[in-house]
């Protein structure tokens, strides 16, 4: 029952007084001492330009707790120059999947720079912590090897320079058990913005023994298409792993099979033109295919939500309305 | 079921391994080709002055999905030097009249620059697109057409110049649907802050012609006042469509009408000075008058949502307590 | 009846068109007039240099609402060089503790600058606003005098100069109540990067009349340790006012009295080390004893939250497995 040496753990021993006596005073807004030291990152910040000035950071931890704040303090400390954009926060917790979708949907989007992407249900075991360098260099994407990077990556034009993060020098020490996204991963981000090489941070390593990305694949079932809902936006829109190319001569509508319910959609441009209630089958705005109703849940009201199995088929002759016109999916304006 | 052209259809059929050979590489982060392409940005860039350095941002996207993150990435990657404050994005989906009181209530608070609005039931369909100076071009605040702008617009001196957002040369070329936000508002925000004059996003419009906003307009009923919820905020406090003036001599104690509901109220300048239990009507930190409980939500309590009507009346002599002291709105601080 | 002289009051009385005529044109996006008044911000951001470019936020306010937006709007207007980080706004409405406990928990990783930190159920009554100067000037802690800062001051080296926030020319002058993030404790950090000296944010005081900040002390019981849950992150582990130092020579199997529940847990050093549905007193991340599920939420399993009661003790020889092992703390990476 001693008092503690590490400065948060002291506090749970006492009342403090706003005036009370500094236990420990570490580092940043506090002068000196210090838990976690910010390595030698000003040593590269003057001697090399700035490399980057964007982190995009994905991340399973949620805006409740301070564990994105803490992350983004650590990075505005350790490089003062950087704008972190927050991609989101709120995938569902271990969901690696969910998060690896999230980041391929938008990393066409996303400026030149450091992309920090953490779902980790491994923490605290052997899994290893990347970084991934593409484009020739125009962005870094640091995570845990756990796949959660692989569909972003492919996307971006397929891995560069890969290394492992193994660099104690560019990592903080913790107080307890190592928090991967303040101690690791964070700095690494922050030290690449600072123009340390991708070399330094840790040993280089073969892109091809990562773990891979899973995205499930569509394939021909019958005279329809055996589909997965990859994602439930907040509108409840269920996108599907399916391109207009996928039901093409399929018809302006279509049969679902999802379970047990069986239902007509309507494959239509855009949400707006959808009647009351009419269930349709969408090309969003990432070009995948998603059902949808106008201003209402759709997964809701079809109850489905990501991974679940829908075959979309076309509506033979006997049973459809006839109608055989094309469906024209020119963007709407 | 051969792979789509677009990039992230083309993931929705294969397993991706990390180093998978590149299939598009768009932009920003990734180095060439690309979907979206920044346009003439850095043309005008470098041209003019950059005219606004801070773009606030009002959305019902939520912070789940990957919507904001996604807008703020495109602002950056078209204009580095801008800052995005986000006022909120958990406006309710589709709620368009909540979204313009929000915007009302902090107008005069925002910073010069551009305002960005979107809350969007109308996407896919023919509503227009908008970009309206304000202040003399302190400010632009920029949305769909459905009157999610006009009583912020109205309190920022009314509207100056107004476009409607034709102008493609500006906006992004979606890999499926147009997502308004990413392709066309966000763009045309960035380009703004760039520099690029607001004649030049697409064609001058008069802005009477301007779908109006709703603004409940509270109205005389007996002795007292027909109301309405116009908001209730996170500590359950439901801001009234009314200001002191128009309950000016009912005295410091109220009757409220809420549907079958029917209670009294202490006619107060602070939560703080509310005892435990007692309703009071508070005014507010935007000057208006709200229905609260001290530390409980009185929303949950009385069962008031935003549109709900509330009559308040004067307690008469023969049931009040007699008490005909002047209430004091002198602000506590 | 009357329209209300405050801008956004009288918008409660009519329905406007974008093109209506101004009420008010009050500051920043808005050109003249204005209700709320950057006082004297710019002739000192010219006069001195500036002192601080980082404010760290964190709040009850949630995001749902545009509480945050505003005062980071606030802010913004009058201290264009700021960075606001989030620390989170997500701590439940008036809990004080819970807020000083996010505070101290991530002070050690804050950047230098001003920190934000306002949750505040006395608002509206006699509590007063401070500015408490820390790490000989690295930082100035600002929000209610209810407790909030104390443990971080503490673990920041103690209080250096310390005002009452009284000096009204550094504040806004609120169109209705004082909202005291707005109106008071934002401009006081803006005014602070600003290079305003602490002096002149009001009256100096002695920090130690301040309210301390209440942490729980863990005591003796028996052979074991009555201890408190301070803390229920995301994924559900419920971290405990313990270090390891406190359960030193308990072995790696302790028993935990929560209640009437009585459980066994293993004390290990990683989440990830736990066996499916094994209960474990993890060192968390902060140095701290934490109630863990691997990939599960503890806290749901064993009905704990914030402020309960936990006794850990040693697990004797007759019903222990026997393993008197020392568990090893070494931070896994």
């Amino acid at each position: 029952m001693v008092p503690g040496k590490v400065a948060f753990k002291g506090l749970a021993h006492q009342e403090l007084a706003a005036d009370a006596p500094a236990r420990a005073a570490p580092a940043g807004l506090v002068p000196s001492g210090g838990r976690h030291q910010p390595c030698s990152s000003r040593r590269y910040r003057h001697a090399v330009p700035d490399r980057y000035d964007t982190v995009t950071f994905l991340s399973d931890f949620g805006l409740r707790d301070e564990f994105v704040g803490v992350v983004k303090s650590v990075i505005r400390e350790l490089a003062r120059h950087v704008t972190v954009i927050d991609l989101t926060h709120e995938i569902a917790p271990f969901d690696v999947r969910g998060a690896s979708l999230a980041l391929a949907r938008s990393v066409q989007y996303l400026p030149s720079g450091v992309v920090l992407a953490i779902v980790d249900p491994g923490v605290g075991t052997d899994r290893r912590g990347v970084a991934i360098e593409v484009g020739g260099g125009e962005g870094v994407l640091i995570g845990p090897d756990n796949g959660i990077l692989a569909p972003a990556v492919a996307m971006a034009g397929g891995a560069g320079r890969t290394v492992v993060l193994t660099n104690r020098e560019y990592q903080l020490e913790p107080p307890g058990a190592t928090f991967a996204g303040r101690d690791v991963f964070g700095p690494a981000a922050a030290h690449l913005c600072n123009g340390v090489d991708l070399a330094e941070l840790g040993e280089p390593i073969d892109a091809a023994v990562l773990l891979p990305g899973i995205v499930p694949i569509a394939r021909p079932e019958g005279a329809g298409v055996a589909a997965e809902v990859l994602w439930v936006d907040r509108f409840g829109n269920a996108q599907l792993n399916l391109g207009t190319d996928d039901i093409e001569g399929f018809g302006d509508r279509v049969r679902l099979r999802m379970g047990e319910t069986v239902r007509s959609a309507a494959v239509v441009g855009a949400y707006g033109t959808l009647g009351p209630g009419q269930i349709g089958l969408v090309v969003d705005s990432y070009g995948l295919l998603a059902i949808s109703l106008d201003r209402r849940s759709a997964a809701e009201e079809l109850h489905l939500g990501p991974g679940d199995p829908v075959v979309v088929e076309p509506i033979g002759d006997e049973e459809g309305d006839g109608v055989a016109t094309r469906v024209s999916f020119t963007p709407r304006r």
